[in-house]
């Protein structure tokens, strides 16, 4: 039986919560003359967000009866690093956003120096939480999720992505070259979450390989949707300033082959992740029902 | 017999060309559209450097005969580490610093996005090499490395201590504040270094802990002697700007009891700082002698 759209967001939500009060509770109190900086990686952290990976690093892990304790700290790890990604890519040298989630970003709230050093942190911090062995009481399988953490977020991947969207500004990279750096800016994290689970639950490689090709499509996917959005965009709805990529000579596959074309190509992108998905029957019904539904989101 | 000058210029000249040779075998190579960071990364560690925190895990591992690849890994992971750290404080957001080891900082002869996201990426590449196995063949060993590391560098080490240090700037802190931030800013991840060579020879607590203490101690030794000769600086011998700290109002211990006593107090560190060695005997010549050496030195 498909999950209807109700049963997706009640699932989203729980996740949220879930992954809400995990990070709550592992990121550092703010104490000492150095209490600004906890002030900021908490205000970074805690501000909003759909948490969409978290919620991809726990449906991937119950495919495997992983336990929840692992799941909240995998989940969290990945949402540390997603997050210090946001506050380095608002920095004024970067993206020089004002808002995100409807709140002033952290350097407009704090200051650029602490900015940065909170990034530093909550990258540093989500190595630590993954290298406990809370996470998981197998070492092996510690070091596999910071390995591949460090890929996918390193020059490999997200970073790497990143110093490509700002080569790319105002530059006329072909279509091929877009689609890279999207895959690595944002497709690399997604499929990480959900290659994180099958790794808590020592998957066979097919099935976890199943679960990366699934995150790298959607995460394809769901960038071009955001691209829309934003080419669409309500400030208010988005929490953020919105027509930024046009503004900025972003490269983006909206602005190469427009709205309506790019609205079918990322619906096709969702129909090929979940393709990848076969090999789990009935049992990733929810993990299909949500890409569909984060792909058709509004905001 | 005490180690010679000589041969400890000697040891620590070895240090720096193995580790070099490691650091550009392990950086990544210039290619595709985002060569700019590889170039960056590459740019920041082989620029220069004295390479003690690397000297530090290798005579500390080899005092448990931990094998060359292993050492060379970690080595190089901690210098990632150092390195990422001075690109982030010499932002024109924290220190604002034109020159590092006599040429332009990243940020100058690169850009500032550049220079946050190669300071990024040089931190995610850290936690890649030590999760590796050819760092160790036992993962407990590496998860305990990688956890050390990041307590050492994160926010209850360096990144917190910097975080004081610029709390600090034109504020009157108590001398134990200043020691406090110091042992967070600079001994903490010195402090790892030597404790790196102890966790990959699976020393026993007491001798890792010896070493634990001695590179504390000598962190803070350390620091003193760099805000002397900051003090007393010569920009052409440090290869970067002198007598910044009074201009901008820092925090040091030297400001705090003037240059005399700070060098009266930066021999009795060292001094404590070996006596923590006394249980490993003359093995330990050289990291004694290394120790008092570093201290000596005149830039």
């Amino acid at each position: 039986m498909p999950a209807s759209a109700a049963s997706i967001e009640v699932a989203l939500s729980e996740a949220k919560s879930f992954v809400e009060a995990e990070l709550e509770a592992l990121l550092p109190a703010p104490v000492g003359p150095e209490a600004k900086l906890m002030t900021a990686m908490r205000y970074a952290v805690l501000g909003g967000g759909k948490r969409l990976r978290p919620f991809f690093v726990i449906e991937s892990g119950s495919l495997f009866g992983v336990d929840r304790r692992s799941l909240g700290r995998a989940a969290a790890a990945i949402e540390c690093v997603h997050i210090y990604s946001l506050v380095h890519d608002d920095l004024p040298a970067m993206d020089n956003d004002d808002l995100r989630h409807g709140h002033p970003t952290v350097h407009k709230a704090f200051d650029e120096a602490t900015a940065i050093l909170a990034g530093d942190a909550l990258l540093t911090h989500a190595f630590a939480i993954l290298a406990a062995a809370d996470t998981h009481g197998d070492p092996f399988v510690r070091c596999e999720l910071i390995s591949r953490l460090a890929q996918a977020a390193g020059h490999g991947g997200m970073i790497g992505g990143q110093v490509m969207d700002l080569a790319f500004e105002g530059a006329k990279p072909a279509q091929h070259e877009i689609i890279r750096m999207q895959r690595m800016k944002t497709a690399a994290l997604l499929a990480f979450s959900c290659e994180a689970g099958a790794i808590l639950g020592k998957a066979s490689q097919p099935l976890r390989n199943a679960l990366v090709a699934f995150g790298q499509e959607l995460g394809l996917a769901f960038q071009i949707v955001d691209d829309i959005l934003d080419a669409e965009g309500d400030a208010g709805a988005l929490g953020k300033a919105a027509r930024k990529d046009a503004a900025r000579g972003k490269a983006t596959i909206v602005a190469e082959i427009g709205t309506e074309r790019a609205k079918t190509q990322s619906q096709a992108m969702v129909k090929q992740a979940i393709r990848h998905l076969d090999l789990f029957g009935e049992k990733a019904d929810l993990l299909r029902a949500a890409a569909e539904f984060v792909v058709s989101r509004k905001h």
